[in-house]
């Protein structure tokens, strides 16, 4: 086949802020977007703030709708935005349409051996007509309310396609997300997983075992009551959806695990050298991550240029 | 005495981002204000950028101005801004000025026993005239080319007097400070360094460890590449002034041990849930963080209006 991204019929699976900013950044380009929701609050809610053009009643009818098309010359597009672990069940329901020549299919899911496992699991091989991305584009905001159609402007989004994915498909999901605003890159699977897991699972879970810490001394409303020294960013970050969260690191263990004990062997050696009182190594450790830090933000300012 | 604060003369040693931020905003409020910064650069930018109206060559010539007007019916003030280890030799250059009737000390160190120590150390006891303050304003932004008057605006203050500190001085720089658009609140000195242990030299901790970490892998500049998703907030805390927090950890280290022991026994806790799968006991605590710090953002928010 040969796609061009041009004002597809869109249906949006699962209306969280990723799932509904989407929505309503395509309704933006010119797409008629159908949403759908198991939970019928965020559907109606979506339906009522113009996140979507119509709500369907079910994946199977939003599948049938699809089917249906499949012989015009429209092209299709499945968005699958839904917490990690959630997305087999979908799959199940949407299998009829793998491998359909009219209709591109894509996730938005942060650990993608886990979506790829479910995919198989369920299709026997990845579907040919399934491209799987990923935006970094999280926000503690969650949920159909908090969908806003620029979210992915001057984000990357990650592309994680397999070997069997039709190449049209790629090019066409990519158009999409470039549409968006977005910068997108390919990598493969268990490289993405990886840096995931250090850019975004381990610094998510510091931040909920630090707000754990802190909420159970009698001091909380104190403690957050001075959280401008530091505290508030990482606040910030354990405000995001627990559910999510769990499916991240149980999908994303091994990783996440790989990381986590890296992190736990430097914490604990610099505990060691303040309790030892060895602030000479302990200058050189906060010296070398700041100029780290520093010198991967000009990089990045420069390449961003 | 009988003070009022009403354009005092005013002295700045040290001209970090907090030093300059209150020589800037007590300009600003019509006082002249001599600087002092043994990094001549930091001296000189001051005064051309007209952070400061005059800058001293030597602590003891700003002190011998001090004296001479001290018969004079102005009142001064001499405000301390360096690091906090650096804190005792000031104090022994400034130690003429101490119990002063014209005189008003105050400084903005963040570990308040470290201060008292080195203040005890130098004079024997508490100076009456000298007051303990900490503004709740750090930023990842530091030096006097990041002085900002505006710094301290809808900032918490808190001020930790001692028994014999002359309650017309607690009054003078409660007052400075809000003039400067911050909120002030007193509490001892123990109070103060066990809260900000957890508010704020923890939090930094962890983003210097996270950073640092993350910076010994190969693919460190692709991670910093994806920062978007949760390491973007570790990063800007990592970017603070090493040596500031070198004296901070060194100084504060019995506080600072004590909730990093609990939040290591908790991320520890976390890990085991995850490497087991329970990922239900892994969610109840998602749930619990998200919850607590949901609930201490409603009661902040309805506090400040």
């Amino acid at each position: 086949m040969n796609l061009t991204f041009d004002k597809p019929r869109v249906a949006v699976i699962g209306l969280g802020l990723i799932g509904g900013s989407i929505a309503i950044g395509l309704r933006s380009l010119g797409c008629v977007v159908q949403g759908f929701d198991e939970d019928k609050k965020s559907l109606e809610a979506g339906l009522a703030n113009g996140v979507i053009d119509g709500a369907a009643t079910s994946i199977a009818s939003l599948v049938a709708s699809f089917k249906e098309n499949d012989s015009l010359e429209k092209t299709n597009l499945l968005i699958i935005a839904v917490p990690v672990l959630a997305m087999e069940m979908v799959f199940k329901e949407i299998s009829p349409v793998f491998n359909s020549k009219k209709i591109v299919i894509t996730d938005v899911g942060s650990v993608k051996a886990e979506v790829v496992r479910a995919l198989e699991s369920t299709a026997g091989e990845m579907p040919t007509n399934f491209v799987l991305g990923h935006p970094i584009a999280g926000s503690e905001r969650h949920g159909v309310h908090a969908s806003n159609g620029a979210l992915f402007q001057h984000h990357q989004v990650i592309l994680t396609p397999g070997q069997n994915t039709q190449a049209d498909c790629i090019a066409y999901v990519r158009a999409m997300w470039e549409q968006l605003g977005a910068s997108v890159t390919e990598m493969d699977v268990a490289h993405h997983d990886d840096i995931l897991a250090q850019t975004s699972h381990l610094p998510h879970l510091l931040a909920y075992a630090l707000i754990d810490t802190l909420s159970k001394q009698g001091d909380s409303l104190e403690i957050f009551d001075y959280a401008a020294g530091g505290l508030r960013d990482f606040s910030r970050i354990a405000a995001s959806d627990p559910v999510m969260w769990r499916d991240i690191f149980e999908s994303n263990r091994k990783p996440l695990l790989n990381v986590l004990d890296r992190y736990l062997d430097e914490l604990t050696e610099l505990r060691g050298l303040i309790e030892a009182g060895e602030s000479g190594l302990v200058f050189v450790l906060l010296e070398r991550a700041k100029k780290a830090r520093d010198h991967f933000s000009i990089l990045l300012e420069k390449r961003s240029k």
